[in-house]
């Protein structure tokens, strides 16, 4: 068995506190453990950025890799710690909707699905400070997942998990209009809609911030440097950049701002 | 057995020579090595930020935890490269007092200390340059404690080595006195005052930078954007933050200000 | 066996590409795997920055190590994916030239040299995007190398890779000239003047942005804050620096740009 386990926080590269989850972590997994930090620069509490990451970005990742998610606006309140099984990966951090996507991608896929309350403080650190549940709960337990302890063993089983309203894209015969759910650390701007939902289609216009972008790019390297495009991104859904610059501050466009495809055939 | 190695250094994040590093790790020590960043980002040759984080962050790593630290502003003169044994961890790094705080916490805990000076040109890389013992002394070193070399076979043990002055807080009966010794990446303030210190008061007050803050805060989510906050933090120390802000630059406090607190018992 | 894999992107740290690229790297590989990140902070498109740095720091990893390296201006056009065995090396990535210094090196060496297209998909994954071949070939590639795969497997021996042209320092008998091929993020000065070529110089002086610096200091220790030296570095090069600065700005130099260096013995 390999065991793997990924990170993905708000902290900012850098900060001590990653290098604190790794300290409890390699004190609590086994010798094979492998860790990937997924990234630690989700903007400042933003949980639909780090659920848009996770459901786009797990997918790659072994069988059994376990997600600790790190973007805890509710840290010290009632909110609870969770962990799940969604499809074949494990997923731990806090009940507030980190989780949506990867629970829609399992239940889309007819998956399993199950998600415990963490509960069971055998498997957290002996002391739990107020403000970092990242190093005290999630840590230990996503490490004790890591190493083969079952899902039920480290709390209740819950139905009722906390989860986003991400809205779905409207699609009609020759128009869809979605959001963008993502901004990433360049200004490139990513759609919820996934472009196998135009895959028929031909002469695209893609409509945002009042501009029209004629047709979808293969590469950045068929444009020049400042051109505004659209491209099917490298998760699978349609994506608009300004090639060397920043779409988000060109158009002005930011999270939940709506992008609209037009199909003009000929 | 496992093996794992830490690395604290003030290159940034990025750099190249954290890569050098682990190239020479990985060619000493074994297979089950496992690594973790506990920060690259220390504030250029501040030694005393990198003693607070070795001091409350080495804690949380599993026993045997070899903590190679580069933060050498004296590189290429005549200051010794060590290792140590400090409570169940080891440290490899510059003789410069680096290590002072966890010393002071193997000490202060009745546990097993032991120092050498590592100059045993065995454990090195057969060249050494005058500007990177990080690379070509420290990580051989650090690799082959972790490979299971014993710590008196790296060097002669010494009883002199460099310790920095931290000055304890003052503690009186309703009164306590202490100082910033870290100001993190956010410019949130650290202190030098453990919370136990003040485990029965009530209605504390808290005066830094000429203001006083009244009471001390469980979590950021009691607060609203902007706010001056003290709170115990995830190393148990009393802290002051603005809530979403940086409270460095709000109240003009850098490492090696005062902080008091006050208790005013009804 | 052990294995390591290094990664050099021009991603920026923290981009959740890199964690995409450990996802796939994890689930191919063997438990024993190790991965080094060289740096994600390639200037964008560099791909002499690169060169440089793969000429200079692979030498520190172990033998058998697999560099991937991701700075790719070229992807989705009809640039080949490449793999190589340089020296006791391998190296996975681009047809752009990005691997010319690890060649030169291992052709002035006399060792081993064989460069393989990647054209077997079999060791792609199933889909592969046009836009992220670090994600989709490379890594797997890498993975399986790592794993045991040989390399001839991999795909057909060419003889014809992409080279950049590095111009050689000229070098005369009390003078050599040679340029700058790396700013480092701090704004240091890597020359292509390895400093065995004046090894038995007296009273050198460095010629550099119209400015004169005289003699070589060991060790940054030696001088003032906001001073200008040059010094071997720690790869064994010319370097120039502003002690606590930046050279490159101070000096108006940049990758490309000339330096000097004459003997001025008595």
């Amino acid at each position: 068995m390999t065991a793997c386990i990924s990170l993905t926080t708000d902290f900012t590269t850098g900060d001590v506190g990653i290098g604190e989850m790794l300290g409890v972590i390699y004190g609590i997994a086994g010798e094979d453990i492998r860790i990937a930090d997924i990234t630690h620069d989700v903007p400042p509490q933003n949980i639909l950025d780090a659920a848009v990451i996770l459901g786009r970005h797990t997918p790659y990742f072994p069988k059994d890799t376990v997600h600790i998610v790190v973007v805890d606006p509710g840290v010290g309140t009632h909110r609870r710690p969770i962990a799940a099984r969604l499809g074949d990966q494990y997923f731990v951090g806090p009940d507030n909707g980190v989780f949506s996507l990867m629970y829609a991608n399992a239940q889309k896929a007819d998956q399993e699905i199950k998600i415990v309350h963490t509960n069971n403080p055998v498997y957290w650190m002996d002391e739990v400070s107020t403000i970092f549940h990242g190093r005290d709960i999630f840590s230990p337990v996503g490490a004790h997942l890591a190493a083969g302890v079952a899902l039920e063993t480290l709390g209740e089983i819950i139905h009722d998990p906390v989860f986003m309203n991400i809205p779905a894209p409207i699609v009609e015969a020759k128009f869809i209009e979605g959001i963008i759910n993502r901004v990433d650390h360049f200004g490139n701007l990513e759609s919820n809609i996934e472009a196998k939902l135009i895959a028929d289609w031909k002469n695209i216009e893609v409509i945002i911030g009042g501009v029209c972008i004629k047709g979808l790019v293969k590469t950045f390297g068929e444009n020049k440097s400042g051109e505004l495009v659209a491209m099917i991104d490298s998760s699978g859904v349609i994506g608009v950049s300004v090639v060397n610059g920043n779409a988000s501050t060109t158009l002005n466009i930011w999270q939940g701002d709506s992008i609209k495809l037009y199909c003009k055939e000929a």
